[in-house]
């Protein structure tokens, strides 16, 4: 059997460099080995924006262009619309009706959500997010999913949820395995947590030399401390060669804030420049970008409709030839 | 605008004279006057039997023959198969992001059903059933649901995710209004309770004469309590007219049990006779059903199709011409 690879982003924000370390570089690097999905969770980025869907709509393009700046390969990789594939959300009424409200509640973020604001208060689609992950994975039978360390136990529900499916009816779906990276998230440049849009310490990959230049001028310093320095973790994760000279210079202080700042500057400037060149080549070409969505979907589609045959029959639900 | 009906029920048994009484006998008459559409909903039998999908299955085709038989008529009625409407579940998913877990354990079915399991226990697909009936509503835009009071609150809730969709995008649903059917519930023959065919209490559509005739026999009865005897209780329903001498009758003790019984036995033989020779009809021409359950289906598709693509601009998930 082919190795699948499913992947992919709610479309709630442009793309930064905590999503490139975090996965999309793994993501080029996958699409060389193996059949690669890539998911726009345009439905999944409305359990916390349903209100917002003039936002969902506008940054489904930018996340596109993100995935292709950075180099995902369309003749590779098969980028898709969640929305546009009624088979997930088959899928998600169909393993609804199986799984407790109970094993939702120990999934990790529903855990947390609910120890926030109460299970009462949470919105069903959200409390339902494991299964509708569940279905992105079973619609096309992917193998692999690549995850952080701290999304395995999302991984591990789906798996559970899929092996239930195939001992209820018949075992027709495909438990996927995780692919763990081990790159830990990407501190922000304020240096107080993950990199994230929102908090407003993001690195965007779209950035022009300029917004990278002051971002990082702007970016928290600790001289002397290179293991609690926002800028270090920038080499670490970016300069991986040099990082032990730079760490040498900032502990010895033979390395000012403002030279180490210099050269982080210049390699994300290195990294980001053919980015932004692939972006504005496609920017300006929507309707390539548009065909490549469309056609992209009508293949994740077809797979889907395979699936839901055989999910259909598995059930007893395929009623008529 | 049309009036369009929505009706319909799970299937999860044959239908029995409780049906008749309680839904069956005014559908047949709504057909006359109104664009009817009558929903097999196999998916939300998969709430309380998914792992019984093979009963499922085959209920699904005689409830289709219990519809026919009664006389819903497939030139006026469009009877459909949930499942094969993509676009309910759809909408079910879309609903989902914005009705709370608060908002579903309001309603009284899921209410008394989680004082009895508590909610963690509750499958997932069940919490949500009053979505995915808002989904059956919605997606053919009905404006009248036939109900019984004690349904009220349901369609009440119905209305209301229909309210805020129509609030947060567009108004492109449509709210529907009660139907209010005031037959109260048939008792069963054991007068213990409402007639359920997992009570052993019902007499089926499809009763043989010898069938009723040993139903009605073996029935509990009161007498002199026409009140509270389940065979009074049927003279009401099928015998109106005549309802009034029975219960004199009983009260002064100059009818006895056994010609009452024989009254009522041969005034249901004269209703279900009919029926039973439909039923026949179609019974022996499987394809003929078939082609009635696929050519619904498919008009059912064509509004669901319509009304999704209305409800995909409404929320901007139209991104490609």
């Amino acid at each position: 059997m082919t190795e699948r690879v499913l992947t992919g982003d709610r479309v709630t924000g442009k793309l930064h460099l905590g999503h490139y370390v975090g996965s999309l570089k793994n993501r080029v690097a996958l699409q060389q080995q193996y059949e690669t999905y890539i998911l726009l969770a345009d439905v999944q980025a409305l359990t916390t924006h349903f209100d917002k869907p003039d936002l969902i709509r506008s940054h489904l393009r930018e996340v596109a262009l993100d995935y292709l700046a950075v180099g995902i390969d369309p003749d590779r990789a098969t980028i898709f619309v969640q929305s546009m594939i009624p088979e997930i959300a088959e899928l998600t009424v169909l393993f609804s009706m199986f799984v407790t409200v109970n094993a939702l509640r120990h999934n990790p973020t529903i855990k947390s959500e609910s120890k926030n604001s109460g299970l009462d208060d949470m919105y069903y689609g959200f409390l339902g997010y494991p299964v509708s992950q569940t279905a992105d994975i079973a619609f096309c039978k992917a193998t692999i999913v690549p995850v952080g360390d701290d999304q395995l136990p999302h991984l591990e529900q789906s798996r559970k949820i899929v092996r239930r499916f195939n001992e209820l009816y018949k075992p027709v779906l495909v438990e996927p395995r995780a692919l763990i990276s081990e790159t830990p998230r990407l501190v922000g440049t304020d240096g107080k947590g993950k990199m994230s849009k929102s908090l407003g310490n993001a690195v965007a990959l779209d950035s022009s030399t300029e917004e990278i230049a002051f971002k990082i001028q702007r970016a928290t310093t600790d001289p002397g401390h290179p293991e609690v320095c926002p800028i270090y973790a920038y080499h670490q994760a970016f300069r991986l060669d040099e990082a032990p000279e730079i760490r040498e210079g900032c502990e010895k202080g033979t390395m000012g804030c403002s030279a180490c700042k210099g050269q982080i500057a210049l390699a994300l400037e290195q990294l980001i420049e053919p980015m932004r060149e692939r972006r504005s080549y496609y920017a300006a070409r929507p309707d390539t970008v548009d065909d490549i969505l469309i056609s992209g979907t009508r293949r994740a589609r077809s797979i889907a409709r395979d699936t839901m045959g055989e999910v259909r029959e598995a059930m007893s639900l395929n009623y008529f030839d």
